[in-house]
This record gives structure tokens, sequence and C-alpha cells, in this order.
């Protein structure tokens, strides 16, 4: 199995808590993809210092993994199904050369690509759609909503900086590999390769209409909102202001 | 030896060219040290479209060293000997916390630092002086010139981001670990350990006077200016506005 941020924070927190710990985590973050904002909640009957407990993981956990905060929920909490909304962001290195110290964060894309025909793209799927289209593996579970392919954004920028570009899409929730499917289509239209009927990708609810899937390096899980107004928002280093 | 970027450009040099290849760095960096603006320069007899050695290089070379660009020059030019002045900027993330993406592009440092006492020292180096006391290994030579420890700050900025401190300094040229120490030193100023008596540290002419040497992975050379205007400064990315 690939090395995920969820295994390695239920490793730390296993041997802290010195017994087995499952953690579950607000979003997707497959093996490759950043975060610099994800939630996980877990339950434990362990005793432990608690208000001292982001401090003590980062004592143990990898230097590639870390924790902002950690605090005590109300019983019934899921960092998973307690969530009202996700914001991703991926970060793409628009430049005719490649680029060492962005390498791992950004995914690089050598061509000229054009900002508004993607926005004018992007702008067809904010709202409720079926993102069948946009999915790698069908959704499973013994309910019709489980299984459901329908899925809300609530907003997609896209946004020149130097040397980059940084997409954000905010949605109800992501389906397996959606956010990449829809960067990796965007990039189709902003280099002219696509038309940028994304409305017509929509429509066909069948994979094979949308775009190559973006690399995983450039994703970042950037924030997760709760109903009681809690956002996890952290932009991610590389886009800094 | 530690991997350098100058022994990892010269194996892919002498890849493209067919022969052995040396190249004369403008700056000093040292094993973990970044760079964003080096400049290198080289002499070789090799038949090459030099217009497309950049591009040629990013092909072969490994994905955490790139070149921004290549150019032929005039006999004598020398990267290092021509240049008038060198800028180096240091990132500290400034944070209880650590963090994992930034970890091996900043220094984290969880003590609150005062700005302001940071400042006031740091002017204090701005000007000409006998460096020793920020050298650690003392410049060799025939000449008393090469063998001199003095060295003019023309800025020394300290700024701070979102969680990071920016700090920049352009000289006419930097001793070995002069830049790495002055932070170290300064860092000792802002958490209150050293009184930030800098004058007081030059005038010891003395090693053990100055402070610790900072990490090398909060550093960058990032940028080396030539008497002809040119400047290959580019600002590192974990600190772009």
């Amino acid at each position: 199995m690939d090395r995920t941020v969820a295994a390695v924070l239920e490793k730390a927190l296993s041997r802290l808590f010195d017994e087995p710990v499952k953690v579950t985590a607000a979003g997707r973050t497959d093996s490759g993809v950043h975060a610099s904002g994800q939630v996980v909640s877990l339950a434990t009957g362990a005793a432990f210092p608690f208000d001292r407990l982001a401090l003590a993981l980062n004592a143990v956990l990898p230097a590639d993994c870390s924790v902002r905060e950690a605090a005590v929920v109300e019983a019934g909490f899921s960092a998973r199904f307690s969530a009202s909304r996700r914001t991703y962001i991926y970060a793409i290195a628009s430049r005719p050369q490649r680029d060492a110290l962005t390498s791992r964060y950004a995914w690089h894309v050598p061509e000229p690509l054009e900002v508004n025909p993607m926005r004018a793209a992007a702008a067809q799927v904010v709202g409720e759609h079926d993102f069948r289209s946009f999915c790698s593996v069908l959704p499973v579970g013994r309910s019709n909503e489980a299984r459901s392919t329908v899925r809300s954004i609530y907003r997609f920028t896209i946004e020149p900086r130097v040397g980059l570009l940084r997409l954000e899409i905010t949605a109800s929730g992501f389906l397996h590999r959606m956010a990449r499917s829809l960067v990796g289509t965007l990039v189709e239209v902003g280099s002219g390769r696509c038309s940028g009927d994304l409305a017509g990708i929509l429509a066909a609810a069948d994979r094979s209409a949308a775009g190559p899937i973006a690399p995983a390096h450039g994703l970042y899980l950037a924030g997760v909102r709760y109903d009681d107004g809690y956002d996890s928002f952290a932009e991610p280093p590389i886009l800094c202001r």
C-alpha cells in the first residue's frame, strides 16, 4: 500500500496512546497529494494531556507530516461526515523551463495556458451536477445516496501568480480523482487541445469524455469547513502572497 | 564529498559536451543550501547549439536542479570574479509548531522572535567591516587581498511574512558561512539570548564571539549582480508574494 498521511498519523497516535488508533480524514489525500488543511477525527479511551497532543505528535511524526492543532470534540463528531465543504488548491508551474525549487509542489506545464477559456470552462461545472465523467472509481455503498456521483461545486477560481497558476475548487465533496480530472481537463482547454465544452463532458456521464488526470504533486487539500463555522483553510506555502 | 549544485551541473554538462567540464560558480552554496539565482560560467570548445543549452540541461539534470537560462558571453567573463554583489535570502519559519510543507525550505524557530532588536543589530554590520567573527574557515590565497576578511554589506533587511521571517543580505561577497553565522546570531538577538551588540562582535575579530551557525536549508543564494547591470535575482518560491 502507498504511504498516506492517514497511515502515518495512525502510527504516531498508536505509539502515543499505546493502543491501535484509526483516524477518519475529512478529505481524500491520495499518495503524493499534499494537505495544508486536512482534518482528522478519532475516538480513544486513552488518558493523554490532549492540550499537548499537537506538540507531542510533531515530536514523533516524520519531517514531512505535521499537526497544526488538536482539540477534544463532542461525541458523534466526524471529521468526514460532519464536514459541509472541502477546498482543494492546485498549483501549476506555468513556464517554459521547469524549476527545481517547485518541482515537488507544482505541476510543470511548459506550454502557454490561456486563462480566460479555462475560466469559462470552470464556470460550467459550478453548481450541482453529476460528476461521473470526472470520477476514476465510482463510489460504493448500500444506499443510493452513498453511490451518488452528484456533487455541488460552490466556487472555482483560476488566478495567475508569478510563474504559477493557482486553481481553487470548493465543493460539497469530491469523487475519486475529481479535482485532478477537472484540472487535467482545464489544462487541455488552456493549451487549446480541448474545446472547453465542460457542460458536454458532464452530460456524457462517461470518464473517457474528460481530459487526463493531473499529477498528484500539484494538489493540496487546503481546507475543510464545518457547520459550526470552523474552517481549517491554510494557503499552501508555495502560493503564499 | 557532499553533493553540490556545481558538481551536479558539471556532470550534466560533461555528458552534453562529451568532455570534462568545470564550472565557476558566483556564490557559495554549501551542501543543503538552495539557490534561486546562482550563476555559473564555463569554457568549452564543444560545438553545441547554445541557444538550446538550458532546455537540454533541464532534460538531463535531476528534478532538484534546473537552469533558467544560458548564454554565450565574452572571453574573460567569470561568474565569480566579474560579480559585483551577491544577495542571500534566509527563510525562518517563525511559529510555535513546525510545518511539514516548509520543513526543507525554512529553519523552524519555535520561540517568538522580536524583529526590532534584530533590525537594530543587523544595521550595525551594514558597511565595510572585517567579518572574521562571522567566518568559519579563513580564506586562503597568496595575496593579502585574497586572504582579506573585509567585506561590504550594502543592505540587510528583515521582513515578517505570514508565519515566516524573511532576511535578505546583499554584500560585495560572503566569507565561509558568513550569511548563516549572521542569521544564527540575529536569532539569538531576536529570542533575547544575546544582547545585540554586533559592533562588539565584529570588533572581537573572533569566531567564538558570534552566535551559532543557522542551518543550511533556510538559506538561498537569490541573486548575483554584474557591472553591466545583469542581475540574476529570483525570489525563493516559499517567500513569493
